[in-house]
């Protein structure tokens, strides 16, 4: 956490604004901290690593445009709204880099507890409906969630490709950690992750990844 | 236009790669872009401007949480998809901002060049699907498009709140053209239309936009 008390805080709505407006309002701009959160992820459009709203942002998209290899039917508009909040934890949990066993640890319990405070600034039916599209997500028992958390995997392997290695450099990581990592991508999309082995097998043979 | 070429011709990806999903991917490593768009909006949570796809993802958010305010039902979903798709031409054609209106002229048509050749990177059907979505959100004839249109025009409202100000300061621009420019707002939601009177009406009251 970056801060304890709420962004609206540093300068409080009108409060003639409606009370439920208002905390739809409070929410939206403590939000704009997703914006902050920094990945292990370099951009291929510059020289910087991507944040979390351009990350979720890109994997709306990649819904969008690769639904058409989800191995099962999915309703593409409720994908993309798994993928519009499942990194919002992130703003009071932080990111935790995949490669980072350690911190993976505490990973769930810190995620839960941020997910109790953010929602819990949003009216309750309204939270409880942004809540339970997060528990989708994580959960991964449906279609939607599947592809979401396909999406996610896969986003990386490129900006990695277009960095000729990127994250998969981490010191201590093999190729093989990198592809048992995105073993996920097949529960979603055979297809997809048959073009995740492509790719992780030829950056293995230009060296941008350890051999195994 | 920042490059006469595609970012995935730096890299390009592997030709054993089938052609269609090929196409798909060197279109998603190239709209990575949008996260290099800087608009004039500053971020309530970082001293610094709002990009492309930051501005994206927040109405993303901003549909799913505010679309109790819509005047008439709306499939949230489909409004979901026209706000990631809203700015996309703007990797090649950069940012307008609304205030300056020497630009603004220019505008339709560099942006049609723009789609063209974006959407062009795709499969034909692919490129067709999300060219019909950023016309749909262009032309307002939807309920869809009204709503995913006052998202875009409400969400640097609750940005320049947080700035004291922000781009209402521009130079020559008084409080009633904030009020023209949010008139919009008005015809996806008079609930948000009516909110967006009452932030700027405290501004002005503050001082934080020029009398008028």
């Amino acid at each position: 956490m970056t801060d304890s008390g709420l962004l609206a805080d540093r300068t409080p709505l009108p409060s003639e604004l409606d009370s439920r407006l208002r905390d739809h309002l409070t929410f939206l701009i403590e939000v704009d901290r997703l914006k902050t959160i920094l990945r292990a992820s370099p951009l291929a459009a510059a020289d910087r690593r991507e944040n979390d709203a351009e990350h979720s942002w890109h994997l709306a998209l990649m819904v969008m445009t690769l639904a058409e290899y989800a191995d099962e039917p999915i309703d593409v508009g409720h994908t993309i709204k798994l993928v519009v909040v499942h990194d919002l934890v992130e703003i009071y949990a932080g990111d935790t880099p995949i490669y980072d066993t350690e911190l993976a640890k505490s990973q769930r319990e810190r995620e839960e507890a941020a997910a109790d405070r953010l929602f819990g600034i949003l009216p309750a039916d309204s939270g409880r409906a942004l809540r339970a599209l997060w528990d989708e997500f994580e959960e991964r028992k449906t279609p939607e969630a599947r592809f979401a958390k396909a999406m996610d995997r896969f986003q990386p392997l490129l900006l990695n490709w277009m960095a000729e290695g990127g994250t998969w450099r981490t010191p201590g990581v093999t190729a093989d950690d990198v592809r048992s990592r995105k073993k996920v991508i097949g529960e979603g999309s055979t297809a997809l992750f048959e073009a995740a082995m492509q790719l992780i097998g030829e950056g293995e043979r230009r060296g941008w990844a350890r051999p195994s």
